[in-house]
């Protein structure tokens, strides 16, 4: 006999068990069927795309975590054969996604005479990072993002945060709050300050973590990191006149006036308006000029969905008006919004969810050797059941039929129905 | 500007546009939904497998198809130092999964103490084949199994038949055919009449095209293969005796006498009738002798199901009680059957299948610059028609209105709600 395989999945990936597998199946359930409401349609991209798109610099920290693919034939020869084959980039063409944004960018730019003006695209598909394993973060996971692509105005942002909120909803969570900033309004703020344009990246990381170390911390640190007096104590000033303003996106207006593009915090405002007009029943949303969110490809609004409960973001999105055009040479706006699927799953396993409106379950047990025509009376049963609606398993009873029992009960099973060689006994 | 990226999936694979996606939701839904009926539960494993597990042997032809992932790190800084720098396999040590079976293998293996006993196992994913691409295949394609694990009666083959004709009848199809065979059977036919052992497979490889070349090809083809005249002729007329039987597993039975083992035409008839009891509407099952399915891992029975109207296989299984024990040092009885899912989507794209039971569309079309509470107006309409289950599209009026709505007409909308700035005009 050979050797044994390997039992265990590759490094840093995972079964998913029955158990969270029903979950997951229901949340994809829920969220396919809100989605459609609001007239998104489920597409899908293959997992693999060419390692030019992959290394495009749309990707950020992410383009480190490539999964690569070995060329094949020929190509892998004369790789391996050239001056290049100890170089990482010459053995491979292609990778393993690692988000759905670009996939879904390339997809628009080819299929865009397909599809409908605007466009708007549900995904739910797996990526892949080859991030260094931890507790609950895998190197494949589930994205699930909605898009719409071909919209300018913020009719986008405003469908996305309420198909999104529904979603979350419908997912049953109650209690969480959407914040929304605008990326122009970070860099005017930062711009009319004094910071220097090719060290705004700085400033914005800084910024980011306001809600955990305060103003103070804020201040400290850009002091530390080198940034002049004076546009670190203006900056320090503009944060602190926000957090006492009234309405901080009238006070914005007053305070960068030229150097805030016309209608930026009107549209802000609007958004919010309009989402409050659907109703906010279990949700707040609320304008947060600290929130930067990481990704270098948004150009315009982007936002967030925060659950206290669990201290953690649950979704977030953004306007990314370039990037459709770095496979076309047209800009196309786009803007879309990604719920932490993984997240939510964890959330749901940890407070023991139970899935509603499950069908009965009925367990019918076969003695062994049961004669066909016993068989055939007892598959016959299983299949009216079936039709019924309800969930049956056919099983051979064991010699221990109480045990047997016990644990079918502990996988849900309400209903049992014995059937014998001979005529009935119990 | 840089280069403009590559649009195109990458070579092999496809995009999937929302109208196919429709359909393939629409019956991952029903097959999903149906078998959970018999009592299987979904489980889910990563896309990659260590590049040993892929290479061991159970994959047949696949595993010349494997897209191979390149090492990372230190561990691929080595490969590229070291004396195997030119060997393909030094450089991988995972990969992409060309198949279901083999991962379910290593899943069960695994889990076994978490799991139920039997397990009723549904998978639906991805697997990847590096196959030369021509039209209608794709190197990243779906495929959905069924398997039972640790079942070693007839129950399993039952079960999957059950499962499979009825799935394959909630997707609208009506006239198709179950055959059955037996490895076992396979053997004992070609033993008795005196073919060597180790040349089994070239008489499987020729019979497998008798319904193509019929008996006289048969037989030509095993003479030109240099097979003894003796067992060519034994053969031709075991076979020929086979077509002409009443009772085929009978006259076998009598052929075959001891060569064959206790109880193997005994269990076809039984899993033949037994699936007949549970109503025949829309099929037929039949024993089938030249089935031969190319997996060699299979070791007792084998089944397909073909739909004449459409000239191929749709479906195809059997038992492997040999694969969980590569893993595990012990044999598992293990029995699966597979739908051929990318065949099922083209045939119902091909007939222009419409999904039944579809909600309302409804399209709001709002015009450009739609003060604040005008706006709110129609996304509080919107959410109520939602909620009470309509599909609801907002979106921007065009200059041409009249164009867009035959668009939209076009994508399915049925009914149009307009929204002015003013006073309500038409």
């Amino acid at each position: 006999m050979s050797n044994k395989l390997n039992k265990k999945p590759v490094n840093g990936m995972k079964d998913v068990l029955p158990r969270e597998m029903e979950i997951r199946s229901w949340c994809m359930k829920v969220i396919r069927e809100n989605y459609k409401k609001y007239g998104f349609t489920e597409i899908e991209t293959p997992c693999v795309e060419s390692i030019e798109n992959l290394s495009s610099k749309q990707g950020g920290e992410n383009e480190k975590l490539i999964f690569k693919i070995l060329k094949r034939g020929e190509k892998l020869s004369s790789a391996l054969m050239g001056e290049g084959a100890k170089e990482e980039n010459n053995l491979a063409d292609s990778g393993l996604r690692y988000d759905l944004t670009l996939p879904l960018s390339r997809y628009y730019a080819n299929h865009a005479n397909e599809l409908p003006s605007p466009f708007k695209a549900l995904q739910m598909g797996n990526v892949f990072r080859a991030d260094r394993p931890q507790k609950g973060r895998f190197r494949q996971f589930m994205q699930c993002d909605i898009d719409i692509l071909g919209e300018p105005s913020n009719l986008a942002e405003i469908e996305l945060i309420l198909a999104t909120t529904s979603t979350l909803k419908k997912l049953g969570f109650n209690d969480f709050t959407v914040r929304i900033n605008e990326r122009r309004i970070l860099r005017a703020m930062a711009i009319s300050c004094g910071f220097e344009e090719d060290r705004l990246d700085g400033v914005y990381i800084t910024l980011d973590k306001m809600d955990k170390i305060g103003l103070e911390g804020v201040e400290s640190e850009l002091k530390e990191d080198g940034f002049s007096e004076e546009a670190v104590s203006a900056y320090v000033g503009l944060l602190d006149g926000l957090q006492k303003a009234e309405d901080p996106l009238a006070y914005l207006k007053e305070k960068l006036g030229e150097s805030l593009e016309e209608g930026v915090c009107e549209s802000l405002a609007q958004i919010k308006e309009s989402v409050l007009a659907a109703g906010s029943d279990g949700f707040e949303i609320l304008f947060d000029p600290t929130l930067v969110r990481g990704m270098g490809y948004y150009t315009g609004t982007i936002f967030e969905i925060e659950m206290k409960e669990f201290g953690s973001s649950v979704a977030g999105g953004g306007r990314y008006d370039k990037m459709v055009g770095r496979f076309t040479g047209n800009d196309t706006p786009a803007c879309g919004f990604s719920i932490g699927f993984e997240r939510i799953i964890t959330i749901l396993l940890d407070k023991d969810f139970k899935i509603p409106d499950e069908k009965k379950k009925v367990a019918f047990l076969l003695e062994k050797g049961l004669p066909t025509d016993k068989l055939a009376q007892a598959i016959s049963l299983a299949q009216q059941r079936r039709d019924a609606g309800e969930q049956v398993l056919m099983v051979r009873m064991n010699k221990n039929k109480k045990f047997q029992k016990q644990q079918l009960e502990g996988e849900g099973y309400e209903e049992f129905v014995d059937f014998y060689r001979e005529a009935l006994k119990n």
